[in-house]
């Protein structure tokens, strides 16, 4: 039986704008479909009539009742294309509530506010199988990014603020300024300089005791300008912030700067959002972020400076995973959304625990990986698997005809240029030549213990051979199945054989999860079993990530999972090699740590970590219906 | 009678912290709250247990019922030593509410994220006169400042992108970028492109008719990199970005500009939202607010960049005013704060409308206005109720004997030195002296035909003899009344004199509200007139604002009120002259506007609009007791 909160969808064809689809359906208020999922109103927090957040205490409550399936969601290697990987989330959700009775649950990533005004768009799904309000789930949402934004910041800010008071004060003032008197007299540690103390191996925690030495180890960070990587960051497309420098005013005295700033979803506040399974777990990974090192070769903390539980405090509504709702009435948990190039791209930890708790024994929790399975998946397993201890049964590959063209050796693609007719039009050849993308993709999934299935997005003008080329090779590489599928014409009604494959696919699931590198291996051997997944020969290191490797294991930090940034368009480092290249080195740049989310991430060649805004962008078509309220031209 | 939402409070002496004492109380479900309020479900949207945004709708259906009593809270000339001002708006609606049976909203503005972890702490008043819950007051809310940011710094990256994409492009492929052909080769102007087109004289509504000059004209706005007025702006007190060069990129090829970031509340679409009266309202100024000037000398909008429409949309729901309560249950409204100096410093005036009608004939709408009554009254009066048409009845002054010493000559204070016994002992000379201050305070505010009523905000330490001293000088002004009051030690309880005796100055009013200048005078027979109120001989102007006067009035923007940019510590431009200094002329170093928010805003002396962080900022003590996911240390 299905839930009583899904909803028939009346179709229309053609399919209408997405914003036009979205505003066709009135959301059920949002206690509806939290009660359906089993919760009562002490356990979530509604904001405004169709969000609510879902507090984290609803998993302690339920610790001991079984988990759900798990299945993930990841694609071939991306093209301009676009293959419809969060509309096939959804829509495969819809398929599974909506159509087969099944308690379902979607957990998905937060999008930035950034691309929603510049040339992407939002990133609600499309056409029939989409997350509403689309609006609100594209812009504010409840917050948490701008809570992100307020913690990353407020950490940069007391960077160069304390460099500034270090350098016009004594060790003597700079300690008295640190630890004043109060009315009595008395002076005591805040508790989180009493974390520093320890770090430092100073064990008194009375002020007065300290030796001048211990004062100036205490009060003295000694952050070296020239080490800092912490950046501000901003939900904006703002490419002239990318390279900037600060401190030109005439008070701060000529302590310039060049830093930059990223988009707030490359933030490592969101990396911890999305990788923390607990408050405690939070504050301790907000407190150990590293933002740089001292001029004697210490990593400087956010506890260090004093902050650490000042972002706990702004971060303490945004652990809670937002509740939303397909167009059929299904649950959506929207929460994170760490940038899939130099952070893991993956929606949070905790939804996924609480999700796969209120499904329960035959439910499913569906949740997507970002970029190609080369990246997403890869890292869903090895870094977010590995952290959280669940195991997913299924993975979903999503490929379309025209993309698999593509990595056939289809024409290019150029946006707002017309597509070349061989996308329009039947190429058997072209698809075949591209399938040895997906299969390399499916073998690599496969490889850690799910079952792979494989949901081929249709468009209108593919053809069944092109379709059952598809097929074959995805059999032939070991996929459990391999379904066309039509969500975004129907809805869920056109993802139901591919819920049904991904049901079997879970039900006969029997091997345990295998990564595909031990954490006690060395930095440099967890890369390169990394990389022959990609079909690489080997990896290059530039003299600079040889020294950061040295430097982070030195600061005991080789233990971390690595989390590559390298682009989605190809397997190798060389966007422009589609299809399953073989014979390159991938050449490692630099190496960076994001010890608070915890992991090393190498830079595979310049990551791009702030967008900019095309010549027209989005936002020209956005306005609001000052009638009804509405939001006009979002898509 | 109280209404039955009003709380018994349970007072302690001493005074607990204000977390503690702000923990110690549940708050209403904000239900509860709206519901007392008339309010019905459909009328608000909860954001979480004890927050609600009201509805602009709300107003519309309630046009034609009788408004309340319109209160507005000013200041003697601010000190170090704080005079309570918010405490007092609290604690007389306490008085009102919970022990007069007066249905009463208090009006509010949200206080910036930045001096809640810098020095100042948060803004919910204090004692037993708070807004609860006051961490959730003081840090996010409902995300309106938040939306600020985001529009604010959309704008700001559409300006240099714009410039930077005009740079590198002919007027045909700029053109044909702005207005591409769809996929049946059709070109349409966007809705907000027809806007500059009008502006420009340009009646075409067809892209394929504009001649090579009206294209140029339409597509490249030209704009002066010199002569750019918009900022970026942070809710974070950073002030290493109080001026930066952005555009270092190797991708920006060289496009860099100095410039700066101002604090969140700093932003003119802070004060746009204050003054704003409905949503078709707040689209038309966030549309014209001027970002800068063309080479040619035409000042360029928001529109003219074409996202105007985007900014009202990021805006749409911070609109809404946020219901919360005080520690005894009554209601309020919390709504914009926009920066008391470059800007007006009042909370919004939708606010004060929904609340006014919600209270009805006989109940009371209390809002607060920003620093002294030179500044945070004069703009309530001029700027802010000019744009409502709302008419006050009574004016409170808040003064405390303390700061009144310090006026007529006490010592100086300094943070973290102990206190001048001078403040807390017997000083009736000193009072007397100080009490200039509070004369010409209130001989301005009963200028506006208001009656003015006294809270003089008690400390323990204060004496009869002192307080008679400062009721005689009152009275000798024209003071309707002065009452002593005690509400930050006793709540609601402490100030019931002060409730009775605003009551009767509301209904014993009798005059109309009495501007201090008019708009149709020039722009600097208007500024003569304020400054005359200051106690000035007259106003100097620099060669830059004589140039900027000349301009804006070239271009229209004349018939605008004045929004002095003026130290609050004095009614002079010298912070260091207390009382109430004669014989000096305000030096006006520069003029600004604000063209969507709707104010021409002269700076005398150079006004920080980006704070910075101490050596040993609040954030320190800031943490979350992890246990009951309560926030400590905030202050």
């Amino acid at each position: 039986m299905a839930p009583s909160t899904t909803r028939k969808l009346q179709v229309l064809s053609p399919v209408p704008a997405d914003i036009d689809i979205a505003n066709s359906v009135e959301p059920y208020p949002i206690g509806v479909i939290a009660s359906e999922l089993g919760l009562d109103a002490s356990q979530y927090e509604v904001y405004g009539k169709s969000k609510a957040k879902v507090l984290l205490s609803v998993y302690d409550g339920l610790k001991d009742s079984p988990n759900g399936y798990y299945v993930v969601v990841g694609g071939i290697s991306p093209t301009p294309l676009g293959e419809g990987k969060s509309t096939t989330t959804v829509g495969l959700c819809q398929a599974l509530g909506a159509h087969l009775g099944k308690k379902v649950v979607t957990c998905v990533r937060q999008p930035s506010q950034g691309p929603t005004f510049g040339i992407k768009g939002g990133a609600a799904g499309g056409g029939y199988s989409q997350v509403i309000p689309m609006d609100e789930f594209n812009l504010h949402m409840t917050g948490d990014i701008h809570a992100i934004t307020a913690a990353n910041n407020l950490l940069a800010a007391a960077i160069d603020t304390r460099i500034f008071h270090e350098s016009t004060q004594s060790d003597k003032a700079l300690f008295n300024r640190l630890c004043p008197a109060d009315k009595e007299g008395k002076r005591v540690f805040a508790p989180v300089m009493i974390k520093r103390l320890k770090k430092l191996g100073i064990e008194k925690t009375n002020p007065g005791d300290l030796t001048p030495d211990e004062i100036k180890a205490f009060a003295r960070l000694d952050i070296d300008p020239a080490q800092i990587t912490w950046k501000r960051v901003m939900d904006i497309n703002d490419r002239f912030l990318r390279k900037i420098t600060v401190g030109q005013g005439p008070e701060e005295k000529g302590m310039v700067r060049e830093t930059g700033f990223d988009i707030s979803v490359a933030s490592e506040i969101m990396a911890v959002l999305a990788l923390t399974t607990s408050l405690a777990d939070m504050r301790e990974r907000l407190g150990k972020m590293v933002i740089g090192t001292s001029r004697g070769g210490e990593p400087v903390s956010a506890d260090d400076l004093g902050v650490g539980g000042a972002l706990t405090v702004l971060m303490k509504d945004g652990i809670n995973p937002t509740l939303m709702q397909t167009l059929e009435g299904t649950p959506v948990l929207v929460h994170a959304g760490p940038f899939a190039n130099i952070a893991h791209g993956n929606s949070s930890i905790v939804a996924d625990q609480i999700a796969l708790k209120l499904v329960g024994e035959n439910g499913f929790v569906v949740t997507e990986a970002g970029f190609g399975a080369d990246i997403g998946t890869e890292k869903f397993m090895n870094i977010k698997c590995r952290y959280s201890g669940l195991t997913p049964q299924c993975a979903v590959i999503v490929a379309t005809v025209r993309a698999l063209k593509m990595h056939g050796g289809g024409p290019e693609v150029v946006a707002g240029r017309p597509l070349d007719h061989a996308y329009k039009t039947e190429q058997v050849d072209l698809v075949k030549a591209g399938c040895c993308n997906l299969v390399r993709h499916i073998q690599n999934t496969k490889s850690y213990g799910v079952n792979v299935v494989v949901a081929i997005n249709a468009f209108s003008t593919d053809t069944e051979a092109e379709f059952n080329v598809i097929k074959e090779a995805a059999f032939a590489a070991g996929a459990f199945d391999a379904v066309v599928c039509t969500h975004h014409a129907h809805g869920g009604a056109g993802a139901v054989d591919l819920g049904l494959a991904v049901q079997k696919a879970c039900e006969q699931h029997q091997s345990s999860l295998k990564f595909l590198y031990p954490l006690d291996i060395s930095i440099k051997e967890k890369i390169e079993m990394i990389v022959k997944s990609y079909g690489a020969d080997g990896v290059e290191f530039s003299e600079e990530a040889e020294k950061q490797i040295e430097t982070y294991t030195r600061q005991g930090f080789s233990g971390l999972p690595i989390c590559m940034a390298k682009t989605q368009y190809s397997f190798s480092h060389n966007a422009s090699l589609k299809g399953a290249p073989t014979g390159f080195i991938i050449p490692i740049r630099a190496v960076r740590a994001s010890i608070g989310a915890g992991f090393i991430y190498p830079l595979v060649g310049t990551m791009s970590t702030m967008p900019g805004l095309p010549t027209r962008p989005c936002f020209y078509d956005i306005d609001l219906d000052l009638e009804t309220g509405r939001v006009l031209g979002l898509s």
